[in-house]
């Protein structure tokens, strides 16, 4: 797998309820108006297999083990990584993600409680190595963000306040250790607000401030 | 997991048209006669999410990358092991498994020419570290494998002969650096032959002889 790109990888994280989805539809919008090309992706999915491995992994009936949860998420990434992100990313596009690697960090490693080296070894088999080069969490208290969803909750938004708390710890941690990279952003505020922080970091990491 | 096991995992591997699927039924049959207690399971699948995964798998119609096959099988041998496996070992059952992570070596670390140690890292992570007591390869040259299988097939035996021959040496090489727990019988002889190989090795293992 080709390492050298010209494009840039932006993920959007953080637990379910944050808005995360909200502020990716608004940054396309942003920078499609500033002409630049902007592809969007959701994770899992966004290729034929990755979003029938989806079906399996929000099902609420499907009853499967932290480790089955990890390698599904993985098969997933990899085939959006080979089919969709390598591809876009050679021919210069900017790619908005919306979750990526460090959901699973902080959903398998900190909520599930698997080991965090093991999570990560497996998101450099699915990766072949690509790497965000900016990463925006959107942070808010797991009360506020499970009050935001629907009520037709998938296998993982059905989970416990406990184990969100410690997704979203995950996230700040993830965000801690690699500042340079990942970002983190208030998202209990007004979604303008909010939007006006997402604008900035964007700029600066594109150049364009 | 626990590691402390009273049963027995006996795996039945080699390329498609070996006649692994027959002897391991002519197994269960012998091994049932003498009132021991046998379970028979297969790879990818005998859970509902690992048969759904199977499904993904084998349609011809899934395009796929290399790593997301080893992944999928992974997820599939994870929730396997999980619910089968690690849980009719503990009861102290005699688990006849068509195919595990040996064909994942074989066929995604030989076949598809996946880097072997890190293959073999994956089984790790998905068997939280469970190995067969007894592994029976059915050796076969690839054109008499290939002409026993059906007219409808599936992804994986839809590969090219080429595929298949290193996925064979595979088997080999495996069975070459693991002399005490792998077995190789020579398959191409009339069944009953073979199965008199089986049963004098099932026996000797099972201390039985």
């Amino acid at each position: 797998m080709a390492h050298i790109t010209h494009g840039k990888l932006i993920t959007f994280e953080g637990i379910d309820g944050c808005g995360k989805s909200t502020h990716l539809a608004l940054a396309q919008k942003f920078l499609a108006e500033k002409r630049l090309s902007v592809r969007t992706l959701r994770e899992p999915g966004s290729t034929d297999v990755a979003e029938r491995i989806r079906a399996i992994l929000l099902d609420r009936k499907a009853k499967m083990s932290a480790t089955t949860e990890l390698l599904l998420y993985e098969a997933s990434r990899a085939d959006t990584v080979e089919k969709q992100i390598a591809p876009l990313l050679r021919q210069g596009h900017i790619i908005l993600c919306d979750r990526f690697y460090d959901s699973t960090t902080a959903y398998q490693g900190y909520g599930r409680k698997l080991e965090i080296k093991m999570v990560k070894s497996l998101h450099t088999v699915a990766t072949g190595g690509i790497r965000p080069d900016l990463t925006i969490v959107f942070d808010i208290d797991v009360a506020t963000g499970m009050s935001r969803l629907g009520k037709k909750l998938d296998r993982m938004e059905s989970e416990s306040q406990a184990f969100f708390k410690r997704v979203r710890a995950g996230f700040l941690d993830i965000a801690r250790k690699e500042k340079r990279r990942v970002k983190v952003v208030d998202a209990s505020r007004p979604i303008e607000v909010v939007f006006d922080d997402v604008k900035k970091i964007l700029l600066q990491k594109l150049e364009l401030a």
